[in-house]
């Protein structure tokens, strides 16, 4: 793997972090992580603006748009990819103040095993420790990803893929590492606003505003454990996964029990959004 | 600087960490700060102590306490140090399961400064964002420590020295790097219990002792920010700053404005065992 550290393109096992990051001895950073198809980062405008934004509330220099999409797309090239989750990672470095360290790497997407997730459906399971929807660091993507890293074990641990997060009010925040939508009755996707703990997710965004083009009713609303259980249908969103359906929630089926039709709706735009996209970058 | 890692002490310069490592991308990794003092660890049970069962609960294996010693040991000497602050962080590498990252460093104490500091006292600053006391990542010194971090600046951009964290609640937790304590009415020496938010801190536990040794009243109890508005004396702990006065609250004067009596009989009274403490070792 050749990854991009500060200036450079190296092998993987040639590239050296300083130790004393900040990274890595505070979990000082934030990250993004970007899907990356024929060679073109998807969402690529909301994926930056979150992360400048970030990197002012880190109080870290954040190279521009342009520098960081040049960046990206010679991680991918030499990487020999087309397809590829990015990782963009950016911390102070060692000091306050000093040289920022950022980091570029380029994995291969598995989309086959995603396929077959999304046509399975993933089992949620709620985790008992409420998560803080008063903290700052919920609203970014930041490098102290302890939390959600345990969360999801937990749940994977007890046989799930996902663990859903409460917040201290005892309402729904999100999944471990996704966004939570719902399809409530008459047909609402619901999420919760970013107020009840919610990471303003990339596709959470980019799911509220396909609604909007299908002319489907959505709405960013509190959502509690008891919604969840009424629900129609429930899925997650990441720029990775995209949306994928959760068929049972603390081993109850959700719904029918399989992905949803709504789900599946919005899944399908959203592919057919990404193709339009591409074929429309191609053509130049 | 010489710094141990993973087996090899070398110059700071010359120390090489996997940028993939999780503890710089996720924030996973445990650490503890250790006081040394001609050449010994102080209080060196209580923090092993912690750190294997931190090590346990992220699921990474940890040094035993025997071996951690001697490394300790070394990367003092090899820094020329006979006081030092210690850093050990301990992740667990590149991928879960794998070969774990361990990380020793020794930095020279200023003790001059921190003696300044101690005559002082300390300016605080109530944070307006609250932490989450039901979170079990507050009841271990973890990397994911942004939280902490950014309460630390925001105070200090206000002018002031540390910044206190309220929970959920609205009650006392901590400090941003420390732990909290009051003397209230009747010279009870109160400081919050863990399930409040506060982290079992090594000098918190050393200070209850001490207390006791002195005939003492202390007790572990839910605070509010109206209790240490009334409190005659507040101080803050951990193993480097030991006991440090905080001599005034948002603005307004603690007590007499100045460092408390007993606030700095506390002090006393730890440096004389620490002494002791040195002397018996030096004997052997």
């Amino acid at each position: 793997m050749i990854v991009y550290l500060n200036g450079v393109f190296k092998p993987l096992l040639e590239a050296s972090l300083d130790p004393t990051d900040r990274g890595f001895l505070l979990g000082e950073s934030v990250f993004e992580t970007i899907r990356v198809e024929q060679a073109q980062p998807l969402e690529y405008e909301a994926h930056t603006r979150r992360l400048q934004a970030s990197a002012a509330w880190l109080g870290v220099r954040c190279p521009g748009a342009a520098e960081l999409l040049e960046v990206i797309q010679q991680t991918v090239d030499a990487n020999g990819l087309a397809a590829a989750r990015v990782r963009i990672t950016l911390s102070p470095g060692s000091e306050p103040g000093g040289a920022p360290t950022l980091l570029v790497a380029a994995l291969p997407i598995d989309d086959a095993l995603l396929d077959r997730q999304r046509m399975a459906g993933w089992h949620a399971l709620t985790v008992q420790e409420p998560v803080n929807e008063r903290s700052s660091l919920r609203r970014h993507k930041c490098g102290s990803y302890l939390e959600q890293v345990r969360a999801r074990r937990l749940a994977q641990a007890n046989g799930a893929d996902e663990a859903l997060l409460l917040n201290t009010l005892g309402r729904v925040a999100e999944c471990a590492m996704a966004n939570l939508f719902a399809v409530l009755e008459g047909d609402l996707i619901a999420t919760p606003p970013v107020e009840e703990g919610a990471l303003p997710g990339v596709m959470r965004r980019r799911v509220l505003a396909l609604a909007d083009e299908l002319g489907l009713d959505s709405a960013e609303v509190p959502l509690t454990p008891e919604d969840l259980r009424k629900a129609q249908e429930l899925f997650a969103t990441n720029v990775m996964i995209q949306v994928q359906p959760i068929v049972t929630l603390d081993g109850a089926a959700v719904g029918s029990g399989g992905p949803g039709s709504l789900t599946r709706q919005l899944f399908r735009a959203h592919r057919a959004d990404v193709d339009r996209y591409l074929f429309e970058v191609r053509r130049g």
